[in-house]
């Protein structure tokens, strides 16, 4: 597979999850260097004004396990990720940080995610987020149908050749 | 534990996920009958018209392919639901079945799962497009920044003794 | 296979887990009959009175956070029981209970399993417990050493040919 | 999240995995220096006099095989500590030893764990010697009730800013 | 999806796995009965003459350690066929059984899994004596080059609408 | 434990994996150093004339995304080997890479995969490769009977104090 893989290393249309010829592949980070890693993510959950009111009520408890039931299942989940999506790399994490709040009718979930690794963690600070709305949206759902969960977005990255990027706004 | 846990079936503030004292939990579907339960959801991804663009490039290869590893990754983490969203019961699932195609800039992708079970089956169908939905994130992110997930919804339930739900458009 | 299995079906020693053979096995449940089964677990975590303290200063804010997330991970480890305790079954689990409360200078945890399935639920109750009583200790540690877990034992079970069963005390 | 993440940085009470204002948290290890960890734990299984001899009995091919196949459920337990015990971090280990004995009517099971990382392997220690437990409770429990798993306690654990520490007596 | 859905339960040029478009599908099998299902599978793993004479030695002390980690793992591996093979349903399987012996230079894996459920059980026997010969594999390449693993093959199923099937010879 | 697992580092009769009390363990990596790791591995699966024309039939469409389904399964179990392998160790991998073709009435499966570590990565390629092969034979077994994988083996490996091997032929 020598020759073969080398050339597999050149991607397709600037896709660098797929071989030229097309194949979804693992992105080989081999003599990549190891730097210290950074990302976050955010993730809304629309669970409107009635369920955000029912989750405030006699002193916020029901709130406050919901928030931290969610913040545990993403914590879990970012240590998951390379079981979950396919093509990514199984990396020793320093850290998962997940934050949850009721921001008036939505909860706001945001992860932050370090590690020194020869590749980012940008899947892993979004699957935090991801895993941890999909539960807010479980422990809400007896409480009213139509909740939506997004936008989920990667908010900040830093580390690596390709360096810090930052989401507008 | 007898007498607590009777009490504790009531629910607090009509989340069922949690116990009147406030506490996260299981719900307890014993006793419940074995009825045939089906969900829908859907997750739209918005990568772009530069990357739509270039997925569809060369007869749609890329978009194929990348479109296929999110279906696979979707079916087989609705299947590791329980194991990923804290409070869900483990389900002998039936089937799972995960579209995805790009529509204009976005990728939508929807999944319907379906079992004979003592409760239903919406968390497998939104984990599915979830994961789905990352999948597809991270084999785009290399061809531009910027990429959002969302939303991710319910479009319809059945089976059960709430019977079924249809989301409005 | 067909004599040697059947032949298998004789335990060594009163050991339904060994064969006559003397080897590991699983139980065969094949042709049992489906019944309500319920089991209920216990343990203990030492944790002595300094951290006991501190766990309820200023309004026990710790204490509910160490325990929920121990009662949390609980309820997970036992719906993944049957991939860390090499012969168990997999089974559709109805319910997962995990109380978790501070008694003087110990932790105890409690756990009720219930399912309609072919074979008990003791060991999803006993994993349950184990998982939550480590989760303790893990949030704890820092704060002291020489905390101690134990013991862990069954308390009830219910359901199956064997019937009811009661720990003594 | 900089400023808020600096700050959550200090601890609850002298918790480590309690941020300041109380939540469950992983700590960070970024930025810590790697070194050879080691941890050192044990666990004890009161099956009694009579599930001992059987044990025993005819050179001893039963108590072999009960405790072989909990030796390899605590190995490979060790292995998937992070995933079960929410706030560990996921370690690459250099060698999980477990060794299992019978001790009167009694079976002690030591763990030996080890790695180069940037925190200690104690949860994997504690985690391999309790799975372990549980599938000797798992595969004796036929034979007889009212089994009980403990103590299960650190033994000594090497390496890391904190150094050596050991267990009294 | 209704409609879609219907049609895609027609396969692509008799692969049930591929719905009619040639896309990748789980099969569904709502409405399916629930009969008994049972599957055989062996796998043989040819380790040569010098490595068998080693396992043999000394009273086959080596051999009954090695056969035995394999057998667990390959009943570890039934259980979890649903989430490495993409395409199968989680499955209450009522017993999983592993031989393993050494005849001449190889070593022979035989396994029969059991279920009552709505498909078969043919990829948890295949699983099964594959990831026991992996094993195999793992524990005696230290001793030698050149150990191969094959033929892995299905040796009989039972239950279902097609009913029984029997490999020749 | 001092003393016995120093001894327990002579293995028995070269078996590495095997105490020279003959018990199975993991080989201890600590202290050794950390270097540039590869395997081949290869499988082959004989679905027969009759498959592979039905495969290669309207353009090869089926034949692609049953090779492609392959190719993503094997390479998430890859990364899934040390849970899967019990003496494994868990390792930070670069790259997994499968290719699979249909060469006549057979499908060749070909895996490489790099890590930096103290260890090899030869069960990583080897188990990539026999899940690829199962999920080949998941997707074709419904359109004839009696398909076999093997054989199985080892193609190369490089790194370590052992240095490169290259299977004959």
């Amino acid at each position: 597979m020598s020759k073969a893989s080398v050339r597999s290393r050149k991607s397709r249309a600037g896709f660098s999850h797929l071989s030229r010829g097309g194949q979804a592949r693992m992105v080989s980070v081999a003599g990549k260097r190891i730097t210290a890693r950074q990302a976050r993510a955010e993730a809304w959950v629309r669970v409107g004004a009635a369920i955000a009111g029912r989750l405030r009520k006699s002193g916020g408890l029901a709130k406050g396990n919901v928030l931290e039931t969610a913040r545990l299942a993403g914590i879990l989940a970012a240590k998951q990720t390379a079981t979950m999506i396919p093509l990514c790399h199984p990396l020793p994490l320093d850290v998962v940080e997940v934050e949850a709040r009721l921001v008036g009718g939505r909860v706001r979930i945001e992860s932050r995610v370090a590690c020194e690794g020869k590749t980012g963690v940008e899947m892993e600070a979004m699957t935090a987020v991801a895993i941890a709305a999909l539960t807010v949206y479980d422990m809400c759902k007896s409480a009213g149908k139509g909740i939506r969960i997004g936008p989920i977005r990667l908010l900040e990255k830093s580390g690596g050749k390709s360096g810090p990027w930052r989401a507008e706004n």
